[in-house]
């Protein structure tokens, strides 16, 4: 955009980091207890968003609405990727990798993937879980701190490197032997490998700040202090990262952005579409904008507007063709100053499956007070995820909910498993989420505007299941030119 | 198979014949009012198979099936694979035309495709929707018959041909300008262009011969009278195959299929596992089995028994690396005589979606007098499809059901809508299916035999549905080497 382009340094780079089931555990969010200097200085010098959210709560969909700034259901990466689950992005989708080559813009990607088809996302530096094992890549900072001094190295011409690390994501369902979120892997211990730059820190579960929507035992403590200590991998790798960049001369014409994929791995956390499972930590740093650093904005964010952002940033429009498809919009003019009228805001969410086997289809739109969520597949309890079920957190609320013993958490697994078809929650006087006011006469005039603003950003994101569930959409044949919903209803 | 050896011509060849969404309306299986003097010559020529069915009643995974040998849990195509549908089966799969390819047999295909991605089913001859229009290389007989004869001319080796026919699939959905089944097209009328090889045979409404799973109203019958139309036109493309197979010296060195995807697009029919969804027609003519022409087997035969088939005719035996991932056989010895006993035969079908957004996996095992179904999302009302919603069939029968009229239906939409979890039927005592009686006491020990068989078979067959709906699959880290369902119940 013209308006912002004489703030702007000759060459123009990015740098996306982006955590793997990330949360808000770090000072910059005011968590006493874990220690993340990296991340908090990284933040000292950055906008930082306390309104930020993913449009999906899941590794691959999110990941395709980061790089294609389309939700779920409008790219086609409607649950995971890998293996069976085997879902991929439309083979006509305008990624962002694309776009930056077709602007000779040298792309690179460093970690977790996770996105295909290949020519979709074509990277021109790629180590990833595609060609690497998925720890080395994505948890081994050392060797990450490497792979990108080879990009930076190598690169002669405007570059967007993105470093997906794998860090915090849990590790107990496929790799055991390393711990829960695999904090062991590479602290020095035998069998554990080394990663030389990495001093592991460790936490007292008693002094842990478990966030609301957690059950408060022991197991939860002691799972969130493993979750803990690969923050501080990750949280070191970002350290290795900026001074990488500023190695390589590019602190002062690179945009770094900080963000996360989903929700964290804990009860209403990932795969869920309450704040719990969609609200990200998100700073964007930039060395043409001065005005804002370490300032808040209050704005809503989008994960959708991170493709817009890095266009922007380049100052790439190829004309309407992309942006007609994006819902999202540039953050860089939260870097100057925050708008004065917020109330207007609103972004939304599309949640598909998560494993193929975990159909529960969910949109969502949220404003600055309210929160509204349809569950479509409502009749059937919400699905679990293998990672998930075997945690040590939910096997403990699992076998307290059986024994019927308290489970210390602020909800019940029975209201968890059974949702209703629509919820709405007032966030002001509601943030935990807990008191569905959908059906309320007094809030009538709230629900039906954000159900028509939701329907509406379903019909302008083609989504298939726009009239889902009670009703058959057709727009095809006599119904191509006025496409409807057709009722079910007998 | 060595077995059969001496019974093969020195050149072996395979015309694999496919209708779209056809069934039984042919004097072969005791139709009386429809005219089908080609696919009755044909049966005439072949083993009339009396108990075939399609492991998956819906287009691209049958179609996946068919060509892989494995059910659509196994191939990855777990629905529909055109459009924001965009399932594909994975990429590792080793298809027919993958396998015949490799053994130096000539690969064609000409009709409706449906399946992906390419490189999984690489034909050497293709002509599809994917290159041209689908009424064109799926309906134009006269078309079907020059691409045929383009493809018979230039084979010097033995080949594969498959013609899938696009009738009698529904059109009023896509193209109502052709009429309901897309009976108009090429009728010689004006705008409906004109396939010179066709001479459309017309039914009266008031004669039709319904099947008993369908509504006996006019709406239906004139329906089903649309549907009879492209059934002629269907018969005398496969008149015009044989004959260009005859005129290019091919009749006595090549085996010759003829069946159908996938149930009647009428309702119980496609989309369902009762039997008006799968059984199918199926005859095999081989000019090197004389024992059984004209007869009719009784032995249950799946879909999935296509690819071994196939296989066994060109004495393709990869070592065990193909037949351990199939779960169908060779149907060839059925042409030599009828198995002694068939009460141990049991024929298995796996369904998850259709559109992407029907979820509604089901499972079921069929036994000569059984069928178990278990179905999967049971708390969810079963969906329906656009083309299907569409038809002057289902409409006549949800107005009806409104407004509280007779529906001449032999069951309610209410309970096609709303199905029990597990259903199991005699289908000696009860054919229609229409009694489930997976609860009753006299059946338990049946119940749990096809439970266990069904299990099993999914167990082999690596479904990733094996514990759902009410426990999580864990088959990584410490399950890898003792895969286990654990309970979601509380
Ligand atoms: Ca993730
Ligand atoms: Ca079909
Ligand atoms: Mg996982
Ligand atoms: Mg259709």
């Amino acid at each position: 955009s013209l308006l912002f382009s004489t703030y702007y340094a000759e060459t123009r780079n990015v740098l996306l980091i982006v955590a793997d089931d990330g949360g808000f555990e770090m000072g910059t969010y005011r968590n006493k207890i874990v220690q993340t200097p990296n991340l908090d200085a990284l933040a000292k010098n950055s906008l930082i968003f306390n309104n930020a959210y993913t449009s999906v709560s899941s590794c691959s969909p999110s990941r395709a609405a980061l790089l294609t700034g389309t939700p779920s259901h409008q790219n086609g990466m409607y649950g995971l990727h890998q293996g069976e689950h085997h879902f991929n992005s439309f083979d006509d989708m305008r990624s962002l990798p694309k776009i930056l080559k077709d602007n000779q813009i040298k792309t690179g990607i460093i970690g977790k993937k996770h996105v295909g088809p290949g020519d979709v996302f074509p990277f021109d530096y790629s180590q990833t879980e595609e060609n690497n094992s998925i720890l080395q890549v994505g948890r081994n900072i050392t060797h990450i701190k490497n792979l990108a001094r080879e990009f930076l190295s190598n690169v002669t011409q405007p570059f967007f490197l993105y470093v997906a690390f794998h860090d915090p994501h849990r590790c107990g369902h496929t790799n055991p032997e390393y711990g829960e979120f695999c904090q062991r892997f590479g602290n020095g211990e035998e069998d554990m490998g080394s990663i030389p730059d990495w001093s592991p820190i460790h936490y007292v579960p008693e002094q842990i700040e478990l966030p609301y929507f957690m059950p408060d035992t022991m197991e939860a403590r002691k799972d969130v202090a493993a979750q803990y200590i690969t923050i501080s991998r990750l949280d070191q790798g970002v350290g290795l990262l900026l001074q990488e960049l500023k190695n390589a001369g590019h602190s002062n014409d690179t945009l770094v952005i900080y963000t996360s994929d989903n929700g964290i791995p804990f009860p209403n956390g990932r795969t869920n579409l309450y704040d719990s499972g969609i609200a990200e930590p998100m700073f964007i740093s930039s060395p043409s904008h001065k005005e804002r650093k370490g300032k808040v904005t209050y704005s809503l964010a989008s994960l959708l507007d991170i493709t817009p952002t890095v266009l922007d940033w380049f100052d790439i429009n190829e004309g309407n063709s992309i942006n007609n498809n994006l819902t999202g919009r540039s953050l860089l003019p939260l870097l100057i100053k925050e708008p004065q009228d917020r109330s207007k805001e609103i972004v939304f969410a599309s949640h598909n499956l998560h494993e193929v086997t975990m159909y529960y289809p969910m949109r969502a739109a949220r404003t600055q007070r309210y929160k509204l969520i349809h569950n479509i597949n409502y009749n059937a309890p919400f699905p679990i995820d293998q990672d998930f079920f075997l945690s040590p957190t939910f096997q403990d609320l699992l076998n307290n909910t059986r024994t019927n013993q308290p489970t210390y958490w602020y909800k019940t697994l029975k209201k968890y498993y059974r949702r209703p078809e629509w919820e709405l929650f007032d966030l002001k006087k509601d943030p935990e989420e807990l008191n569905n006011v959908a059906g309320k006469e007094s809030f009538k005039e709230i629900y039906e505007d954000l159900k028509g603003r939701l329907h509406e950003w379903q019909k302008v994101t083609k989504d298939p299941w726009l009239c889902a569930p009670h009703a058959v959409y057709e727009d095809k044949g006599d119904y191509k030119n006025e496409p409807q919903c057709l009722s079910l209803d007998i």
